[in-house]
């Protein structure tokens, strides 16, 4: 299955143009993201709570401390929204009303499940660590049998999911475009600054070429 | 109030040195940002939604299209969970188990009420325009009758909220830190580019100067 298919849970319903059902482009938001938002129930009350996330195939992995109401949570199987949102620009239109953003977005909904042997949660957290910085992984010290116990991880099946997205200049209304108002679009983008040492890192470790060049992949 | 009670809503149980209840730092992690994640209940079913906010006092402003279930909802005073998440930087730890991120994000909770008489609606759009873009109200068409009538405007009395911050160098366990791995902290800034003008601009129109040097309040 290369596309979702439409339900009410997931269908674009406002501005169904900026719809997308297909895995490649839901699936490149996700990957390029570094914070997600968990949506989920409990006692009623909507409850949502930024994470951390990384794809592996049609499973979304989540983690945290054993003892986090999130990951308690999700890994009893109750439903689960997660929602991403990279933002790519402020559209600024001559009337108020046609201001928007340029954005691409993920809604997904899925019900986790906890990983439990050492196998998959070693593999989530590699998963997760190279969601983070491609290269990282083969650099760091792996989990130990008190990490491992010490943390929930989590697979979230994406069952059904959309993306919708916004690109391009404002839309006014006809009669607006002789107004002398500025219009166009501020472009926005996620900004890797220098790295900074730890101010305990041991002399002569230089900074990773993946960590120089940070990029997220697009 | 300079500061919300704490309660099991609201109360950051993980990391409780990362939380914080007054509003001076809930209200700027707010005002930065330019998306939030809206997070309700749909017969049963957790819904996060992407979407801008703006604060006006304490209150929160939502708005969009009359049809949108989003705005539905939570005009119908649905209890509502608004996250919003600034993201600071990769902390990179010699263990994978430490990795971390520097951010700050909000959660808050509250009740929506439509705003249903024109003054309040504008108020909104206005408030709405000014936290997209500082001085960007007086430049632009206002809303008509039209257009006031085919957006709705929520009002979301924040009735409690935290935030938890993250900031600095990695904390690893104290045998790690002469393992000879890079640590230390890739900072990341939401940079706005150059602006670029909309292709059927009127000509001899400037870029206003709130574009050109564009910030967010910070």
């Amino acid at each position: 299955m290369a596309e979702f298919s439409r339900s009410d849970l997931n269908r674009i319903a406002r501005k169904p143009d900026r719809g997308h059902y297909d895995k490649e482009t839901i699936y490149a938001v996700l990957d390029e993201a570094l914070v997600c938002h968990v949506g989920l129930v409990h006692d009623g009350q909507p409850i949502v709570i930024p994470t951390i996330h990384a794809r592996d195939g049609d499973t979304l992995i989540l983690h945290g401390a054993k003892a986090s109401r999130l990951l308690k949570h999700v890994q009893g199987g109750h439903p689960v929204c997660v929602a991403v949102t990279l933002l790519d620009g402020i559209v600024f239109a001559r009337s108020a009303y046609n201001h928007s953003m340029n954005y691409r977005s993920v809604v997904l909904f899925g019900q986790g499940r906890a990983l439990v042997s050492d196998a998959e949660k070693l593999r989530a957290s590699e998963v997760l660590t190279e969601h983070i910085a491609r290269g990282r992984w083969q650099d760091i010290r792996k989990p130990n049998r008190q990490e491992l116990d010490a943390t929930a991880f989590v697979a979230l099946d994406i069952e059904s999911a959309s993306a919708k997205i916004r690109t391009g200049p404002p839309g006014d209304a006809e009669e607006d475009y002789q107004l002398p108002i500025w219009a166009g679009v501020l472009p926005f983008r996620q900004q890797a600054l220098a790295p900074s040492d730890d101010p305990r890192l041991a002399s002569g470790i230089p900074v990773p070429d993946y960590i120089l060049r940070y990029t997220r992949p697009r």
